[in-house]
């Protein structure tokens, strides 16, 4: 879906939320499989009955990956990605927690880049029990839509 | 490969360097399949014509992914991700591109969690022409050999 | 295995069965990911649990694909798909359903390509319970062997 | 993104225009690898260079599938599909062709479900040159807004 | 497709040709995601220009799986693999070559398990140019047709 | 990870052991995808359940080509695939079974390639329960370190 919004259009604190994704077997192979990380926190479970989590838990790029990707469903012409700030996995997610994203706008500030301005989403990826999972700052270089 | 290496053994601008990989198409679509993330910039090669980049580019999660993946080659008992600082994408990968990462220790810092240190490593990633497509700050929690 | 059958060739009510396939959760995630549907009824496993189902099914594209694939074995060099009438999902298919195809030589039509007739197939995919989940008919145009 | 749209709601005539995906050799290799299609068209390039169309071809599910999935962005939690009538393949899809779908509401009718009706989706699936690709009637059994 | 041959139906020299097969870039790219196996030779397009052969080649263990595979389109429920002996990879399969197998019937022997006798069959693997680029003895147990 | 070892590096008796990996659903579908080997001793659940076995079981290939990828986290650049003998399927792999393999020097001799000699490495595939699911010899062609 196309959308345009402006610098001028994000409000502080608006909220929005995203669909549910359960996080499958499949996934985790085809994440070691993309990536290449085939640590055995991922893909030996033997080894896993012996660690902490007793359970194999998916890749960190995984679920910033699948974070990232649920909140991606309007496509905001007048932005882009600047980065990512303070990415931080909180709690493990495991094979058949149901994820969601919560994206709320959480600062916005001027940029050196003239007629643009630095959006920043806080991104918080939440678990079927209401836990946050992952967490990071998404900053958007976002254009204006009145010329200086 | 399982390695043992503690706070106490790094040292600031240690250096290592990662093998190559070339980003193909497959990969892009996977990366799409996975997160779900079927922007234009990625899957529509005649809308990447109408635009600055002229083809289709690489998510940025996936050059993040496969970025890490390629230094998870050695797994060090003693260290684990804290999370990612400062992640940014500066250059546009296409299709046929092959990179590579760098990990250089820049910093080593006290943390409140008793028995352990906090190593940042710079991850940059790199192209076949040596320009730096990504780079972030790759935040890991150390045991420390000695207890205080 | 390539065959030579010709629209002489085919008898009404002539019926073979396809080998047996287990509908798996990978099925239904690879076919997320090439369709782009994301659907919470195929990927969102809490949400199904508020659900007259209770469970993730399978995308009907997917059982049409698989199904379809079933009936793939036989290559007849003298046939053509001409299109599909009558597509119904007629029950669901779960994780862990094991499916199969039926196909009935249903009739046999003049057309006005000279030297093809069409052949109409009854397809019928049918769960592990003997239940019929989807069917519809298939549109062959076939070479005939005789010239008229 | 959720929606609730009644069969009330739906106009004769009323259009909209999906997203545009590239098809690539990995979505046919994908397609093949999960309906076990390997039938020459598709993934034998050898073969294809004697045939008429000198090239593979995408599986005719797979345009289906994928042509659906890009109609498949707005959920309508008052509907459902019932089935879809005449699927027509109407020109070949080549590796690298871009693919379109154009959604025109052709029909409504009442249905025997009391309080639902029936509304047909005439779905064209359009290459970058303007070719219809593919042609079906998409039926969706809708819930009406008034209770009668 | 089911079928019963016992050891006693088939005979020395017996040959049969599967289908062909274009390897691609994107079944170098899903083998390599699922043994793990990134080694330059197939993942580092750079790396490889240095080489002598100048380009990515497929794994040895993609051409036996694609080889073998393209073998099993008739299930023979009279006959069990044994194993494999002298397989070789003969020339090296790039991206696009395309490959059949060629299977001759090459020995009959008696065999210690009652009921039973083993054929070797000599499976070829064959590119566009008509060069083997594979060969291996595959070693069937085949029950017997009379009861000795 | 590259490392130069030479032929007279080597010697008989040497061990090493890889990591280990368990041997998902998703792994058998992505397999049979690869290899068109939809056999039902692998897809089809139900006809599984009337069999010795009870349930699905891996392909033949797919331990070979794992059970080598484990092996493959070390780049020898001095050495090549020369083939592999002997290769033995002696128990079935179920999903959910965790393998790891086991690599044995067994054999040095001379080699007609001038400045080279054959190593001959003993691979054992082996699950949980200690039992060996597959074995193989791996000939390797690696070079000398001091010229004839």
């Amino acid at each position: 879906m196309l959308q345009l919004k402006y610098f001028d259009d994000y409000a502080i604190d608006e909220k929005r939320t995203s669909q549910g994704r359960t996080i499958t077997e499949t996934d985790i192979i085809l994440h070691a499989g993309q990536t290449g990380d085939f640590f055995p926190h991922h893909v030996d479970e033997e080894w896993c009955k012996t660690q902490p989590f007793k359970r194999r838990i998916a890749h960190g790029t995984l679920i910033f990956s699948i974070g990232i990707g649920l909140t991606a469903n309007v496509i905001n012409e007048a932005s882009m990605t600047y980065g990512y700030d303070r990415l931080r996995f909180i709690n493990p997610v495991f094979i058949g927690d149901t994820i969601h994203a919560v994206v709320t706008i959480s600062s916005k500030k001027e940029h050196k880049k003239p007629g643009y301005g630095l959006v920043t989403e806080r991104v918080e990826v939440v678990n079927q029990e209401g836990a946050i999972v992952m967490a990071c700052e998404h900053l958007l270089l976002v254009k204006k839509k009145i010329l200086e």
